[in-house]
């Protein structure tokens, strides 16, 4: 099975909500995650889509793209939001689509070194939902990863 | 049929995602709103809240305050989240509840004046999800509110 198909499957049986949400795995490059969701199951009383559901995927597509990377690095780590901002711009009135990049800084290897050798490691991650070429929500998250056991 | 059932009844009307969260109204009386929601519909990887979940309460306990401090002074209006922050201290391992108060200045006032005199106004609010006498999340939203001709 795919990268995609499980970290799809892990959401939907782990966080049971992001099922009603029918968010799916996009794109997944390495560097990138794409998370996606149709308008639908996620309206608001505007027509447009919900903030809490809008919030959701942002803060997903850190945490997906977080989880990929101390997956590849071998590294167990419990891994949960901090600290979130989050600016709406404009409405968003079709199926919504949250992007989470890398910095390029080497930001995100000092963060899995961190987790290796401390057991604890924070980054700061931006992530948004576009509408054509311009930001309908900007998001920035704090990730903190524990190591476990397991 | 009283305000909290009204409330409730626009929630899950109108923002379907809410009835899968299974929020409901805790209380309202003139100046807070309490929203509950199970941990199970709700829960996460970690066996916790989810991070969106807490935000999706949090930013509609503000929402819903603002919904019904309009709809007392008699004002249709669209009602929107535009900026928001949150701190995520404690893991919430029970059921969920997410508190907002109105301030004690006459802000409020000032903001229902705004929508009702110029047609729009904005409002910033803080809300929260207590463990006991413990803040698990912290939660600042900044509310634009634009009359409708409904």
């Amino acid at each position: 099975m795919n990268t995609e198909t499980l970290l799809e499957e892990l959401f939907h049986a782990k966080i049971p909500i992001t099922g009603d949400m029918q968010i799916s795995i996009a794109r997944y490059d390495g560097k990138t995650l794409v998370l996606e969701a149709p308008l639908e199951p996620n309206i608001n009383d505007k027509g447009t889509a919900f903030g809490g559901s809008l919030f959701s995927l942002l803060v997903l597509s850190g945490w997906g793209l977080l989880h990929l990377k101390l997956r590849e690095a071998g590294v167990n780590a419990d891994l949960m939001i901090h600290k979130s901002s989050a600016t709406y711009t404009l409405p968003v009135t079709d199926r919504i689509r949250a992007r989470c990049e890398l910095p390029d800084t080497p930001e995100h290897e000092r963060f899995i070194h961190d987790v290796q050798s401390r057991g604890r490691g924070t980054i700061k991650l931006t992530a948004c939902i576009m509408i054509g070429t311009r930001t309908a929500v900007e998001f920035m998250g704090t990730y903190v990863a524990k190591t476990t056991s397991g």
